[in-house]
């Protein structure tokens, strides 16, 4: 049963809403992954954020580029932690469309918005949030920031500038 | 029966929102005044937007600030016009939040977006929108038009520097 | 005879201003497309918009670049919605010159300003316009609506990321 | 217990921050409310960083103004989630200075950042991610979201303009 | 006779745009000082434009805030050097709109932009181009520079810190 | 003898700034070209500014990119008309910094700003100040005109869409 | 003897750079504070940085508003370090313009930027290259660190929220 | 022994960092390169700045990118002068985030900011530095400023626009 529901506004999303999945993988964390298009399919956003914590959701990722309407209007329909990603679209103004349609909510309903195109970073967000609960998956974070440091130490010294 | 609804994401933005409602007196187009929240009464919002053309709205008129979803979700749910009226609040980043939430809308859902905190021209393009199929309507623009001249007419001239 | 006129400040806008074109094609909405230039032809601008509303024009789509006077201009002269596309041209500063010198129109002259190069969206704005006391053409703008939905539901679920 | 641990960089961060801390009251989660600052004290950020799990912390919230690095230092120092608040503080840009520092995290350590001075919603952020996996505090959290909706409906129509 | 054209959208840039009219009397330049809105009296606008270089005008200063089409319309009319002066209005954003709107004119029509606000700086611009071709002028404006020096010189050593 | 002086901070800005020699070329006005680089050749900045009027120069354009003190400090070497060229280098960001840099000059030394990267707008505006005192000149700026009014109109109407 | 020369482009900086001087007298190291202004006295700008190396001064701390080019051209004129400090003034637009125009320095001349009117900062940092060679001033600064720190950790814990 | 340390948040921001060092063997200063990584190898960051000093370091260069902290946490950590540069990375919002993150320090803790991927300057400054207290150095920064000089007139006049 998915703990994760990744949401994204269009297929056109899924070369970089995928990198949450990838890292979800890695933590053992199992999710579904669908397009649920604010301003296209409205209806089906209702329903879907309504229903996710019944059916054993525990958090939603949601990515949308411009005028991101997703992540907020799926907090406001749900009691679970949402993150949002921000995407640079092709038309976008450098991504600050998004950013700020997702980051700036109103009191009362927070999304949980990382960086620019940061798919990645909401995958090992929503892993923190579950291991917040459950210790195996806290412990594959320890050892992940664990990996990340011997990666860098690995080469961290006596770089050559040849 | 109104032909423009007017509504906004919470009481908080009326002082703004009211422009649009004095200015369509103005003009003689009847207007609804509602407050109707994207975040904290979504399904009302659903129900507003879907029935706002059976009920004989033309026209509907959305402010909202921050990360403002009104005007762009409720264009996802009419086939009407939807203008947009981004609000400068309290925390807003200088208003950008709520310009770029309302105006970046994806291809397919237009907002037709004024000014930072212009509910008047929100108000005076309703009229303009109305009155491109009812020629009274059209004829008071006309008139409006020639009021603002006059008065800039009277006062243009030999400008006192004391 | 046309219902929507589409100008632009520049042939070299016509790449982007086609799309709205095409998409009242597939409204069937008749419209006219010109190359009005508010800084090489400002009479001729005048002139065009002076006359709009008498051709039988209901709505004007004007869309242009950099420091891009052609919307407001020629909604300060004609009582008819005008619909502002800012365009992102090779020197602008990433769109932000045209979208600020399209939106930010002072009290009495609105213009209905679309997300940057979306010229397609000023289409169906215009068709929504119209169609607020066309009863044919808004059913065929809630089919369009219908159409868009069913595209993101055929292929909502189970996306794969292999 | 605290099962949420506010920190934030100097006291006079404390008239936004403890935001957070009187609505987790309102959702009966338990809190601890300190000073860490990422530049005046970096060895206690690491300490309190590195230890908060241990002693049974699930969620850090972590606030700071202009170049606001104790969020993200202390996501890299903990494997719990971490949200960010930017704080618009006196000399800072707008509020961008802090926004940016927060949000743009690199891949491997998220940030989960609420909008500019939200401490409030960093605080609901926070109870709904212990929400995740306590029905009880889920349940408040489903309540205090239909007090809202009470709240915009009991005073949502006929609004007067007088 | 006059030399100088002052124009401004509204009487309400009065206060800023006399601080160009002042700073002429000093230098014994001409002027005269009028309101042309480029939106509420387009066509006086026009009017003033293409007749300026006959009456002897030989510089305009142009100043309007927000989406500010004043400079940049009248530079399209006429031949002679245009100065805009952008001015932060009540609704403007932070002046940024007005800013580019005067500057980032297209090819063929330039806009001699000054800083915000800076109708002074306009017209010492206005005195720097009359000067250019009349040595009195520009004698006093070497005069302007020398008093400018001599007042920093003034005061320029052992500041009191008490 | 040139009337002219076109400056520039390195010749890497000569691609953009030949723009400007080449469309005074066009007006027959005469011009000088050289590099002088505010933050390597200070003093010959210095030498350089002070000079031109008495060489007999009537206007100067300088251009420069990044943080882009030429234009401001050579206005405050000379009482003549300085136009500012802001360049878009490649570590530019967007071009803002040499735009700003350029523009916000403290009153009492005006910069006359173009548009980014428009050195041939610098040249129409030098022709136009040049034109200000001398009939032909400003007879060709009329020509100029006219001629942009033909091209475009020779091409304004019936646009295809194929 | 002074080691560190203070100057702002003008007496009205003096509130904000006298916090430079203030944090130079907590470390015992000398300075001097003047006014050089870039644009009103380009030519003492010239001396003074010319001749700080020679009479012993061995940093610079400049600070100006808008426009700022007094670092730059101070950093072009000297090798000394500069540190140049952004001033938000009046008609400033958010800072950012004085940031830029210190910031974004060529390739060839650094300027160390503070953060915006963070004259007390660019004190400290000049205490720091001081104490880079001077074992007693690095002592003081060890101190101040420490002070800093134990005056967060006094009031670091149980903080009230009535 | 090195006099400069050079640290990075990633072997990725080689290619830019290693500017600084190239030009550090020009003016015959020695220097250590590294990869410190304030998010991954936190403590590893805290040991290298606390130790710097006592190794001889006299000054630190660090560059990073996003949400840019090794900066300003190293100048947390050391009593040094720390230059800081800001990067330019891939999902970067046009380096404005790791330019804020960098430069906007608090009050006690300065970063000495250079201009966006300007390692090449943070070398130079590093070199004024030590400069200011080694007379052969500062003497190598006059010859530096000399040769740049020779190069702009060598190539300053008579430019060809063919």
């Amino acid at each position: 049963m998915a703990a994760v529901g990744i949401i994204m506004g269009s297929t056109s999303d899924l070369p970089i809403m995928k990198e949450a999945a990838l890292i979800l993988d890695h933590f053992g964390v199992e999710y579904e992954l669908e397009v649920v298009s604010a301003h296209r399919t409205p209806e089906r956003m209702v329903e879907y954020a309504k229903n996710a914590s019944e059916r054993g959701i525990q958090v939603i990722i949601a990515g949308a580029g411009g005028a991101a309407h997703l992540p907020g209007m799926t907090a406001s329909l749900t009691p679970l932690p949402v993150i949002g990603v921000p995407i640079k679209s092709s038309n976008s103004i450098d991504g600050w469309d998004s950013i700020l349609s997702i980051l700036q909510m109103p009191n009362g309903i927070p999304v949980a918005t990382v960086a620019l195109n940061a798919a990645k970073n909401a995958g090992i967000l929503a892993a923190r949030i579950i291991g917040a609960s459950q210790a195996d998956v806290q412990k594959k974070m320890l050892a992940y920031a664990e990996e990340m440091k011997q990666d860098v130490l690995s080469k961290a010294k006596n770089l050559s500038i040849d």
